[in-house]
């Protein structure tokens, strides 16, 4: 069976890490399910650079249901949004609280994960502006990608590549990473493991 | 005045390339109208990993705008029904002709700008499976991205970020350049010039 992923997005979530995550994860084949945390029932959100998106489905449709992997991309104001989003509060908090994968990039490692005390026992990364604001064990901010068990996080637009071929790495191996990563034309750069 | 900049995207497109192409450019402050190539009338897209992204305005609307930038992204079949596009087939000439800057990654240097001529006299780059197709003066299959005059091509999704930020340099000057990629934490690669 394939593995499943959400990938919640909001009005200004940032569109290069968003569509990064969808686009390799599918590659992988990977089951991703876009998903609107818009308060008005709208699936199209706009974007951080006014790209127009639309999600599958409204992020409440999602709530009984359980994912492989959280990922959770950045940008303003749509971190904001998506960490005050109910539905997505429990959907993480269980997802940490059964080991299961759960990742952020840019603001959202901050903003999302780590003000709800999900980065508590994690060695973690984040967008330099926001390292500051990162409650975790351990802050390694010269890594591009860190993971720490059960838990990816990276630092933004420019290592949304690598974020993402570190998830499909997590979900179905390294040989099915580098079979992804070979037609995509990349430069690999390594990933912090803790 | 701002620059400007036409993206055109079909269904099909590839959604990283489009999206870095886009998303880059507004933060350089480039005014980047985003253009359906659907014959339907249809301003959302379904992209090559089935992103749903909806378009600013119709290709035809486009007809007789000038822009200082026309950038196609490449996928599969999206490179295809750009090709086609009998719009963007003369804004396209009629850009080369004036000398004014023109721009392609992926499948698109291939199955769009030298299927149409327009890398006749140009050297160029474009992604691996299709440098056999490529007709261009000279192929460099090596380089990220090339720039030759006012041409740029690329090689695919893992070089749509470091083909954003040329086109940026070629627009807005190298100072720009940099004040775009350093929030974006990028590893820059370089890009070969001729």
């Amino acid at each position: 069976m394939n593995k499943t992923a959400l990938v919640p997005i909001a009005e200004g979530s940032e569109e290069i890490e968003l569509v990064n995550i969808i686009d390799v994860l599918r590659r992988a084949g990977v089951e991703v399910t876009v998903a609107s945390a818009n308060s008005d029932g709208e699936l199209q959100i706009c974007a951080s650079r006014g790209t127009k998106i639309v999600a599958d489905v409204m992020l409440e449709e999602c709530a009984n249901r359980r994912y492989d992997l959280i990922a959770v991309p950045g940008g303003l104001p749509g971190s904001e949004h998506l960490a005050k989003h109910p539905v997505l509060d429990k959907l993480l908090r269980d997802q940490a609280a059964e080991g299961k994968l759960f990742a952020a990039i840019c603001a959202a490692p901050a903003l999302v994960l780590s003000a709800k005390g999900l980065l508590a026992e994690k060695t973690a990364t984040g967008h330099p502006s926001f390292i500051q604001s990162l409650k975790a064990k351990k802050i390694d901010g010269a890594a591009r990608v860190v993971v720490d068990g059960n838990c990816v996080t990276s630092q933004g637009p420019g290592t949304a590549l690598d974020f993402s071929l570190e998830l499909v790495e997590q979900l179905c191996g390294v040989v099915k990473r580098e079979e992804v990563a070979s037609p995509m034309v990349l430069t690999t750069t390594p990933t912090a493991y803790y």
